[in-house]
């Protein structure tokens, strides 16, 4: 067994298991669905196990061995099963809080077909709501998908559905993970729902060789990255291998082209001033929350120049999501430096943050801190 | 001719010049060395030739199928040129303000052994002011080396040494590239200085499988990486490939077999307590500036309480210098996400930043833009 797939970005998790359904590989996947104490991964967390490979993670690497010695066991037999492993003991090899001193249980299943609407769901950008039986008066491993429009389609009863569409919802809505216990009647259920968000969706305007740092760093941060080229000849898979997806076409029909939604970021830079004048106009009439302008102030002026001239107005949340100079100010000109901060700048606005240090440099921890240092401060 | 390597990291472009030396392959170094007009790289952008492949970028990628034509002359020749391409007609093509509608002056060299004292400086992670003739009354590629230490080595007459050590201190400690002309009596030479830092270094402490992560996004950031790890069998070249260095020490022996300095930046993710702590006792020793510690806040103190059980007080600035929980705060818990975090954090502390959106959401920008955007409010 080898553990080199062990960082694979999270989102290349379920396209292993995709692969492995297309190929008719037998491979079973691993999911943390509870933890007590603080654990390095959450509930959710998943790695896939094959005959001689893994991809993805569910401790910072203190269980991944034992679960792949199980997984053999499940893939033998063909039953799904739940280990739990207690590893409180463990603090002098693991550490305190950090990921190999809790209770850590995992639900090991083999990868079969009821798979595939998780799969195929994720890899249209779309988000999934999967509740599993793990314990009680139902079979383990009985599943339903939980979509906002939709609802409930799957294997659940009708009264298990009626139970757990809220709480579904809300940890969908959350991206989270929990067993949830279900009492009705006589009959009492565990239940794992996973709230499984697609990747966030990154268009990039643009063909020139800038782009590509921008897109291997965006796959790495885990987003799906479709990369949008005027001038044909650049904008092909081939200059752009780690897209998920490159188009060529023409500026007028971009929404015609690419789905623009609320979990779509769109970074400009297509070094033509016309080009990038017609795609901002476009993404403006779109709900998009993030438009990446590439280059200074002073560029963006003379576009909104260029829009007065014409009589053009901004919606009125036009700067709300109108982002540049782009990026976060993180220091360097190199091609890779820009576009560090450029997807550092994305994560942030995708996932809700306001950039800063987590050690809050002024902040609680610090103030608390300086007491102990005094109280450090013993006679020699 | 391939551009595929345009866009690797910039520590990789000296690197290609060193295996071109090695390897005794003809190579041409093109180097941006005046730009006027807004550019998107900045004079000191270096990009080097070979007969079948490029690494490196002087422009936006509007320039280099040029320069490599004309490298081809420079190799056949072998005579070092200085040549100006005159882009301020091409904003329809390439856009106000990005690097394709300035003057730029590029001066291109035959890759020699009078790179090879800075290919290796840099290599050992030392910074040098490379001064090189570009025109005037000495001879064209006529160069000198200054290090802060020793002053100025190589070709250059002693009273241009003399004329240039100020400047040329004064530029590399900024880190920076100029183009100055020296007038002195009857000579006027241009020299073009070109004040090259070293990749900082960065030290992971740790063996895990979520080191490599950070390692491989720390080398896009254009770091120069060590492992360090306190388990031989883990730390090896093979699990961390995408480091330039990885070592397996005892705890005890940290200051004797890793070089820290103000350059030097060190995140601690063994996941081992014992382990964490000695490494942190140890690092507080030296100078390094930035020591991102992997675990929460409850981790954190559990150290501290430690130390305070020995006795041992925590130096004055400690708190300055330690940061934990480790990362900016861009959210997601995937491994290359709070990788993401972790290299977004030792950019802006290596680069001096506070980070924040360079868009500076609530700035001066914003008031400028939005009284234009009350101006494009025209009756229809």
């Amino acid at each position: 067994m080898t553990d080199t797939n062990w960082s694979v970005p999270e989102t290349e998790v379920l396209s292993a298991v995709g692969d492995a359904l297309n190929a008719g590989r037998e491979a079973v996947i691993a999911t943390v669905i509870d933890v007590e104490g603080s654990a390095y991964r959450r509930p959710g967390a998943k790695m896939v196990i094959e005959a001689d490979e893994s991809a993805g993670s569910v401790t910072a690497g203190c269980l991944e061995d034992e679960v792949r010695s199980i997984a053999a066991d499940v893939r033998a037999v063909g039953e799904p099963r739940v280990e739990t492993f207690d590893l409180t003991g463990d603090d002098g090899t693991w550490g305190l809080g950090m990921g190999c001193n809790g209770i850590i249980t995992i639900l090991l299943e083999p990868v079969d077909e009821s798979y595939r609407p998780i799969v195929e769901r994720v890899a249209e950008g779309g988000d999934v709501g999967v509740a599993t039986v793990v314990d009680g008066d139902r079979p383990r491993g009985e599943r339903g998908y939980y979509t906002p429009k939709d609802g409930f389609a799957g294997d659940l009863p009708d009264w298990l559905r009626a139970e757990l569409t809220d709480p579904t919802a809300g940890l969908l809505d959350r991206g989270e993970a929990d067993t949830l216990r279900i009492d009705r009647d006589e009959r009492s259920v565990e239940v794992f729902v996973d709230g499984i968000e697609a990747p966030p969706h990154l268009v990039v305007f643009g063909s020139g060789p800038d782009v590509g740092p921008v897109v291997d760093l965006a796959k790495r941060a885990e987003f799906r990255v479709t990369v949008v080229g005027f001038r044909g000849a650049q904008a092909t898979s081939e200059a752009f291998p780690a897209a998920d997806e490159v188009v060529a076409i023409s500026p007028a029909n971009i929404e015609d082209e690419v789905d623009f939604d609320a979990d779509t970021h769109a970074v400009v830079m297509t070094h033509n001033f016309v080009d990038d004048r017609l795609v901002l106009e476009a993404l403006l009439d779109t709900p998009i929350p993030y438009i990446g302008l590439m280059g200074p102030e002073e560029r963006f002026e003379e576009l909104l120049d260029a829009f007065a001239d014409d009589g053009v107005t901004l919606p009125e949340n036009a700067l709300d999501r109108i982002y540049t100079p782009i990026g976060l100010d993180l220091g360097g000109d190199s091609p890779y430096r820009i576009a560090y901060s450029i997807v550092a700048e994305l994560l942030a606005v995708a996932n809700d943050r306001t950039p800063q240090h987590l050690s809050n440099r002024e902040g609680p921890i610090h103030d608390r801190v300086d007491s102990r240092t005094v109280d450090n401060v013993a006679p020699e």
